[in-house]
Parts: structure tokens; C-alpha cells; sequence
């Protein structure tokens, strides 16, 4: 629908549309997210059925039908001990369908219909009647090679596409993208969370397969630094511009060489405490930065998650299953150890992301309008929402200037659900836009400008695109 | 006024009043609130004044005329100490009228405004100079039997009214509403905070008092325990479908046996610290949904008034006199033990309340949206009015979905006030959903279930009802 | 624009209007801000350069351009060593004007707007083509009399403008301003931060100073009260109706007076530790209160800011450079102790405001609407704006009510922009009063009484101005 997302008054709405109509064909810049690589590393990859598209991966849905009463196990979601679960897909797909009124108000629901209308061509509302109808639909149009993921690449209009890989990965799918000769331009960015964070499931492994993948014997704090150095450039030589880093929360804390050293060797001898893994990741934030100022690689810092919140779902599911829960966030104290020592660095750049929305005006605002280094990402996870989307423009712009945030990303592992949602931020972007022109607060030379950045320049430059 | 708390613009003010339209003669569904039972017992109850009705009991208005310089004295409020008040009830509604403009913008304003109006028939504002004749036209309406408790009840519309009591009430009051025949369905919900909190005041007389009632000699943490359950299955037997918990914070800790039988023990000599009542207070809550969860009274937590602020007020009018003040909540480490033990549960519901709303986004609409026993209270207490309500909406359930929210409790007891108040709530939430259907977001079909969800079916399904 | 900062719903926009046409005209009322009172000091003040004027002292402007790269230096803020810094400020404004779309959406870009148009007569858009023009029209109005400071003060119908001054302040230019007979009335307000928090650089020298302009030897703690009330009789008698303090937090605790004097002392000898710092910051606060119920001074308190967070550049170019960042804050129990004290206080008024505005809604309107002492003040510093003040009606009102908040004062340094800014408040309160109206919330007398109060009524009589 031409007005869908815009607000209902007229002479808002009539400059919303004229805005969007500007961008709404400009390229895809999707900076950061979590598409699974090997989809383009196959010039003939195949999606599977319609569940194992869109249901099975997408814990947005199977949170929402969880938190109602209904099993993950009715849902197709694999157990760790390889216990019992549904394995009909259209039996799956129908427990949906029956439940999908759950998701009314949720991005959700607009994404999976905007993306059966307009990828699929299916302009439908999911229901129990026509649950299989649907299913038929989809699975016939999976069949077809329009519908493979370099095909989808192309029609989405997608210039670029990050991807995220742990600091361990050989990145072999990006080698074989590469070695094929396609021109989709499918980059990698580095994620040293697993061998940064020490109290991390499984962290003494993957130092021993950094040192592997490096060919750094990673015995003492300096070679592990070295290790990071060298993945890192591996990273940047097949296209990454960007790291990504998450952690509980922005604490960062400059450890004297000593210091570092100690805690990682307890690290390695099993004996590192908590408090030592603390410090060591609000350290190695800053040894982060310290590295992004060398070789210019973004830094991208995501705050604020309790994961895997749920012991039960934890064991019998594993990690990302819709039980991570937000904390509250707090930035000005915390961040202040690295921006002590890097935030007026002409070459580094910070992105941040946050679930604690009182942290926009008050401190991340505030802060990203005035340290040269800080950019402030989109609105994260449940907030990259419409309603979210308003509150951050609102709560952000008046302070840090629009010029200090980061465009849009779409931050997904469901590939086809990306053209709804970057329609989504742009319809937003160019309804909130007008929304400053009625009130006479911008004209509409800014506005025609500003649209442009936040539907295209601003992520394309800030992650040096 | 038909388009009364819609948003201006045409296009959403006729979508939300055929919404609205829909729902507006639906019984009133009232599982939380404060209203006295008595005043259903004796069925021939008869109101006092108009200020003993509507001033006298509401902390709403007068802390506010308290805090432009108007002395509880001066309003009628009853003094601890015997001393003098002013009881020309004419005076003090003088007084009232006189100030009532420091209600403006406040929901107190609309209720009463429209409770005069649509209850009293009296269609003016209040004001100095006809302060006399609206205190006449109440009295006037207050001896007809008419305006009866049973008769509003009927007018009213209400399905069935839970109030709120101690667990060592008799439910004398409940007791003779049963014998009296009438088929009014009015019930007891289980409130054990007087005998859980330790250092509540008076905590070690309410203990004799629960033996008492229970008949069960409470000489230790066990036989305290068979005392609980034994109250908690009177309640149910007198139709309670559900229990009601206040905490300052959300602060939950499963004690070792050992543990709560020592504190418990302690708190009956008298020894018991500031910090042994709450971690009693948050095993409690633990034991509490344990009990829950055995004989599926709905579970209601109400987090975050530091009450009874202001000691002068407390020394000299004693507790629940408007100087309640709210504090920062925090659930995601805080319910942690609980949800861990109970979080999946499939037969218990944990409907939490809350006064700090950064919570919404951030904690509560995350754990709702995952967690199976969870349900979310609507706004609470200084939320219950139209921003509180419109910023419920847009922060909640775009995470939780709208079918892990609880419906609406007007929670007063301000009897005459609820018609006012469920207006409120409706008009509210249609406006908010015609806002979703002009915005593309949700269809009219979607709109009009989910509009009978929150106007009837939430309340009702959330509590048993 | 006549419907400038309105909404764009016609119904609404027309009531806002009306409701704006009211009061536009009423003097402005100034009872906080920085304005140096040399500029009225004397008689014939001249402005100094567009640049001088406009961009070296304005914080808000640098700030963001030094968030996106471009040097202080090269806007002419001055280095604390001396080093170069540019100059010709021709070039800087060249600067500004071709960066000058950094700051669409700010509050700032709205402000330079109306300033240039309605002062200067200037309604160009700042870019860089125009921008020699814009500095040359600017530059020649400054040369006329009309826009020297008290012809402005004239002009722009102030009614009353006070300044903020040190507690050591001799008020030579205040004096200068009454010798002269002048009719305008600018008045001081006393800021004792200085002499009171013990951890601020140069506490000891402005001790002596203290003691210097009191004629008080200040030897200990009995003395320092004894300057320090001293001082406040002088600033009464210079005018002054009000006191202003800043502290990080809202910490206040009452010493016994043996501890006040030694932390005193310690503070003295120099062996005072943070923790004596805080505390005494917090016992001052009680007794600033204990002064103001006494000589009627009007407090004014400011919370949550942690100033001069980027030690560059403190070093460089020290205080209020645009790196002062807010943290969370917390009332409830951190004002307890003086409200536990004062806060019952027939004669005193106590003025709140602070920088996280999730306090608004969860404890400074429920504090205010209940404390008689208590006001809230408008929204400060980054939240002075169109979204901040929407935020702060929308979130403060339902529960204080608005008789308990302190009107609008433009806290502004930047003497011309004043009238822009009381001119945006007084457009945000009539849009916001309209958007009640068409909503039936209030009528239109309730409006029409409230935009005046909020407009002229309020600042004036909480400040006894």
C-alpha cells in the first residue's frame, strides 16, 4: 500500500510518500547481519521447505508461540539430546498459521507479510484456512531458480552484504564466492566474542583453533594479541571494513601488560575468576580499538543481553532461543577508559548498539555528539520496529544530529525478509522527515537530503562502503 | 463526547469509534481493585457524603491539593492523633472546587468528570462558584436507592469484581454476600504481604492473628507454611481465582530450608535483619508461585512504591496517604530464581505490575514475549491514564505481543469510578488499535478481535474468570 | 510560519494558534540563565563579531562539529596554552555555514533560524553560498544601536532576566546596572557550587575569596555558613529571589555538626577524600535548604551531569566545552533526607532538574505532586527542545499536575536567541494544550488558563519574581 507505515494526516502522509518515492529504489546497503555465507558460496543453493525458511531459524516467531504454551518441539526446533520433535512441515506450518494472530502488532507479523507479498507474490493472511495454500505457494516458488539466494541477491538490489564470522572461521564460503567469480559483493566481519571473552562455553577450544587457523602458537598474552592481529588481517584481505564485538555491558578498563598477561594465563590454566573475565573483555575492548586505529577496520560494540535467560530452554535447545533478556545499560562511566584513550581519533570509528532505550537521550546522544569516534547503530533486535525506529529518531537526532548515526542494518539471519525490513526503516525515516517538515522544523531541501543519508549514505559511509 | 481521549485526525477517530462502538457495552470484567466488600454485604448500603464518597478516600486528589499548600486538616482526612479536622463536609467540597483546576491534565480530572456526568447526571465543572449546587445534586442522588452498591453493580455492567484482602481476613463480608443470595459475583483475592514481609509494621501480631484464623499454631517456618495454605484454600473456596503481592523490588532467592526456617525463626524472637526480610520477601515470592502453581490461584506481583515517603504525613495520617513514591525497577537478574524454577510451568500465570516504565521495553515486554507463565498488568497506578496507556501499547506489545498482556483492572476503590475508568481503558486502546489499522499495521478484522481482547477477553482469560 | 511547531491535524493547529495568539505578546519572564550582566553593565555594549557572538561561546554548535572532525581550533575556541588557533573569523563562519547541515533536527538549528530572521531580519538558510552574505548582513546590524544589549533587552519585552553569578561574585556589574537607572530589571542568582563542593578545582582559593568579599574570616565550618549566609543577604539585597546548585547526583545526607566540621577542616588542610566531598556536597544541600527557609531565596537545584568528561579536552581548553555528559539519576531516596527535613516547608521552594528523563514519570512527578516544596523545572539542556518538551508534558503533568512545575526559563548564554526560545516553549505548551483539547481532555478555558500559566504565570510566581 502506498501510504503503509506513514502517519495519517494527510499533508504528512503526501510528503512521507514523496520522500520515500526518492529512495525507495536506491541499492541495499546491509552492513551488518547474520546471513548464512554458504548461501552464496552455491550458485545453486536451494532453500528447503517453508519451515525450515522461515520458522525453524527465526526464534522472533517461535519466542512468541513459546511464551503461549506451544512446545518448541511441536514447532520442528532441534533438542540437544536429539529427543523427539515434529518433523511434518506442514503440520509445523499449520500450528503456525492457527497461532499467527499471536504475532499482531509484532515487526514480525509486517516483515513475513510483507515479504509473502512482495518476494513470494502471495497476498494473503495467514490463517488456519489457508495454512496449506500458503505452504503450497511458497514451496512451489522455493522450487524455482529465481528464487536462490544469488538470484534473490540481485533482484533484492543488494549492493552489499556483510556477513558475521567468529575470529576463528577459515571463511571458506567467502573464498568460494570469491573463486567463483560472482559479482555480489558478500564481505565478512570479525567477531573475536568467543576468544575474547573467557567465561565463554568453550573458550580454552577455541583458543587452541585460533592458533590453528593463525598459525600462531597462542601460548601467552602476546601471541594470542598477535593471533587477533593476524585473523584480523586475514578479515580486512577478504573485504571485512568492520568487527563486531557484544558483551553484557560497555564496562572497558585498561589493564596494565602485567595484569593482562596474569589473567590470561589463568585463563588458559582454568583459573581465571569472573571478575578476571570481566576485566579482560573491558580490556580487550580497548586493545579493540587500539587495533580498528591501526588498520581501520569499524568497530561495532553491541551492549546490553542477558543470554540464554532460560536454564531449561538452555539445555534442552542450546544458545539463541529466544531467551535472551535486555538489561538496563550505562555508558557515560563505563565507556570512559577507551574514550579517554581513543575517542578523539581521527581514524577509528565506534558503532554502538543498545536494548536500553533510556540510554538514546541520555547518554548516547549526548556522548555521540561530541566524541569524533562515535556513531550510533539503528535501533537493535526488538526495537527495529516501527515504534522503536520513532523513538530513536526522536530521542536521538535533537542531540547527536542525525550525522552521527549509522543508517540502517538489518541485523538478519532471514534472508528474504530483507527488502520488508529496509522498507520498513525508509518509510519510517521519510514519515518521521515529514513529520519535521509539517511542524516547519527542516524544509524540504533538508529533508530530501537527510532521507538519502538515512536510506543510504550514512550506512554506506559510516562502514566504509 | 463520542470522539472523547480518539486521536484528531478523521481518518483514525472513525476507525477507532467503530472500534470502539464494538466494545463499549460489554460486561466490565474487575479481577484487581480495592473496593470494600462491605459495601455489598448489607444490601440496603447506603454512601455518605459526597466528600466521604469521592475526597475523603482518594490519595489522588488530595496529595495533590497537598502539594499546592492545602492541609490534609483542611480536607477532612483523619488524624492519627484524634486531632482536629475540618468536618463541614460542605467546606471542605468548597475547598476542593475551589482548587479543583490543580486537577487538570491529570486522569483524575476525566474520571470525575465523566463519573459525575455519566453516573450522577450532573454535566458541569466543577468549579467555585457551583461548588454548592453539584455537592447538592450528589446528596440528592446518594439517598435514592438507586445508587445502592448492588444497584451500580447491576448499572454498571459489571461481570464479577475481585477486591483485595489479607490473608488473615475473615471474608465475613464475602461470607454474607453468599448467604444474601444476591447474584452479584463479587470475590476475595488472597493478599499475604502483611504476613510475608517481616518488617512490615505489625508483622509479629499479624502472625498470632493468621493462627487464629487458620486454626494452625504457628510456632515455626512449617506449620507458618500449612497456615498459608490452609488461607489460600479458604480464599479459593470463597471464589478467590487469585492472589495479589506487593515488593519495593522485584528481588526473588530461593533460601535453603534450613535458611528460612532460621530467618522465620528469627523474626518471631524478634532478631531479624533489614536484609533477612528481604531475602525472606523474595523466597516467599518463590514459595508463593510454588503454591500458585499446586492450586492455580493466578499469581499477581506489584513492584516498585517506596511507600509511605514523607514520615510527617505517616506519623501524623498513618499509611496510604499520597506519599507513596515509585523507584527504579529491575527484573531480568531479579526474577531470575523464580523463573528458573516456575518460568516454564505450565499451569501457573505470573501477571507482574510495575511503576518504573522503562521496564516495559526493556525487561518486562522481553520476559512476557518468552516466558510461558508470564502475563503483563496493564499501566499501573500513576500509568493508568491515557499517556500511561498509549506509552504501554507502543513499548510492550510490539516485543510481548498483545496476548501476553492482561487486559485492564481499574485496581481503585473509588466504586463509583469504574465505569469511568474501563471508558477510558477501551477508548484508549481502540484509538491506539485504529492507529495500527491507518498505519497499515494491522487490518480491520485483526483490529476487531484484538479490541474485544483487551476491552473483555484478556481480564477474564488472564484470571480464570 | 504561523503554524510553526504545530501539529499537522487542522482541528488541532487551529486551537493551537488561538491558544499561542494569547500569550505571544506577554513579556518573557527569565528567572534562570548565563547571561553576562556586562552586557547591560554598560550603557553602550557592542557586540563583538557574527563569530564572537554566535559561535565561540555556544557549546551546543561546537560540539557537534567537533563530532564529525572539524577542529576547535578551527572555530576559534580559544587553547588554554596559548596555541594557535584561527582567527579570521570570516573563515570560521565560512566553516560553520559549510557544516551547518550537521545540525537539522537540533533545537539549535531552530533557534539560529528565528534568531536570524526575527532579531537580524535575515531569512536565509546558512550554507555555504550565502554564508560571506549572511556574515556581512549580520556584522552591520551589529553596528547599530538598535541591537545593543539593553535596546535587545527592550525589544524582546523582557520582563525580568537573571543572571547567575559565584557566591564570591561582588555583582560590580549588577551594581553598575542599578547605578545607572536603568529601567531594565536583571537580577543575580546565587551559585555557591564553588565554595561548596570541596572536590572542585580551586576550592581553597575561592575559600579565601569567600572570606575575602564576606569580610568573614573563614577559619572553619561555623564561619564558612556564617560567610556564606553572608553572602546570600547580599545577593538578596542585590535582587536576588533565587539560589542555583549543580551536583552529579541528588545525594543529600545531614551531618551531625562534629562531622560537618571535620570534614570541613580536612577540606582546609587538604586531606578531604571523595567520599568527605560527596557528603558534604549532600549535607550542604539540607543546609542551603535550612537557608532558604529562612531568607525566602527560591532553591534551584541541577542533577546529573558529568561535567568535562574528555580529558583532551579539559586540558586543552577547559571547562564547558561541550563534553558534559549525563548519567542516571535517582530522587527518591537520595532527596529523602532534605525532604524528610524541609520537604513540609510552608516557606520553601525547592526547583528540580535534571537530565534523564526517565525520572519524569517515576519519581519527580510523583515527588512533586506530593511535596509542597517541590517544583519541577522545564526540561534542561539537551532536552530544551521540541521532543523534549512534548516528552516532559506527556510524562510529568498526569501525575504533578501542572500547577507544580516552574514554567520555562531559557537557560541560555546566548543572549539573542532568547526570544526564539521562549518562543518555541510557548508553541510546544499551545500545540500540546490543543492536542488535550481536540482530545476532550480539558476544554477551552481550561486551555486558555493554562497556556498563560505556562507562558508567564508559572516562572513568575515560582521564582516570587
Amino acid at each position: 500500500m502506498s501510504n503503509t507505515y506513514f502517519s495519517p494526516d494527510p499533508a504528512q502522509q503526501k510528503i512521507a510518500a514523496d520522500l520515500y518515492e526518492t529512495v525507495k529504489d536506491l541499492p541495499l546497503i546491509c552492513p551488518h547481519g547474520h546471513v548464512d555465507p554458504r548461501l552464496f558460496a552455491d550458485p545453486n543453493y536451494q532453500f528447503g521447505s517453508p519451515v525450515e525458511l522461515l520458522i525453524i531459524p527465526d526464534h522472533y516467531i517461535f519466542r512468541m508461540m513459546y511464551s503461549q504454551g506451544i512446545s518448541m518441539e511441536a514447532l520442528g526446533i532441534p533438542r540437544q539430546d536429539g529427543g523427539a520433535v515434529e518433523h511434518d512441515h506442514r503440520k509445523i506450518w499449520q500450528t503456525i498459521c492457527d497461532h499467527w494472530y499471536l504475532m499482531r502488532g509484532t515487526p514480525t507479523y509486517l516483515w513475513l507479510r510483507d515479504e509473502l507479498r512482495d518476494v513470494f507474490g502471495i497476498d494473503a493472511k495467514m490463517n488456519s484456512a489457508n495454512a496449506q495454500a500458503i505452504y503450497d505457494a511458497i514451496e512451489e516458488k522455493l522450487k524455482q531458480p529465481d528464487f536462490q539466494p544469488r538470484r534473490l541477491f540481485e533482484r533484492f538490489n543488494i549492493e552489499v552484504l556483510a556477513t558475521t564470522d567468529a575470529a576463528t572461521d577459515t571463511l571458506a564460503h567467502h573464498q568460494a564466492i570469491r573463486a567463483s567469480g560472482w559479482a555480489g559483493r558478500v564481505i565478512p566481519t570479525f567477531r573475536p566474542d568467543a576468544v575474547v571473552n573467557l567465561d565463554m562455553l568453550g573458550w580454552r577450544q577455541n583458543i587452541t583453533k585460533l592458533a590453528e587457523v593463525s598459525g600462531i602458537e597462542v601460548s601467552n598474552y602476546q601471541t594470542y594479541i598477535h593471533a587477533l592481529e593476524q585473523r584480523r588481517a586475514f578479515f580486512k584481505s577478504m573485504g571485512a571494513t568492520a568487527t563486531d564485538h557484544a558483551a553484557m555491558t560497555a564496562y572497558t578498563e585498561e589493564l596494565s601488560p602485567g595484569e593482562a598477561r596474569a589473567i590470561f594465563h589463568g585463563a588458559l590454566e582454568g583459573t581465571a575468576t569472573t571478575t578476571d573475565a570481566q576485566r579482560f573483555t573491558g580490556h580487550m575492548l580497548i586493545e579493540m580499538a587500539r587495533m580498528s586505529s591501526e588498520d581501520g577496520l569499524v568497530m561495532q560494540l553491541h551492549v546490553g543481553s542477558f543470554r540464554n535467560h532460560n536454564p531449561l530452554i538452555m539445555e534442552r535447545f542450546g544458545r539463541d532461543m529466544g531467551a535472551d533478556i535486555p538489561v538496563s545499560s550505562e555508558f557515560t562511566r563505563s565507556l570512559k577508559p577507551l574514550l579517554d584513550r581513543f575517542g578523539n581519533h581521527p581514524a577509528l570509528k565506534l558503532v554502538l548498539f543498545n536494548l536500553d532505550e533510556t540510554t538514546y537521550s541520555r547518554e548516547l546522544a549526548p556522548l555521540a555528539g561530541h566524541y569524533p569516534i562515535l556513531r550510533l547503530g539503528p535501533p537493535w533486535w526488538f526495537f527495529d520496529s516501527l515504534n522503536g525506529m520513532r523513538r530513536y529518531f526522536d530521542e536521538v537526532v535533537e542531540t547527536a544530529g542525525l550525522y552521527n548515526t549509522a543508517g540502517f542494518n538489518d541485523d538478519t539471519r532471514a534472508y528474504p525478509s530483507i527488502p520488508a525490513r529496509h522498507a520498513l526503516w525508509r518509510r519510517a525515516a521519510a514519515d518521521w522527515l515529514a513529520g519535521m517538515v509539517v511542524r516547519d522544523q527542516i524544509d524540504t531541501d533538508d529533508a530530501l537530503e537527510m532521507i538519502r543519508a538515512m536510506a543510504y549514505d550514512l550506512a554506506k559511509t559510516t562502514y566504509n562502503l
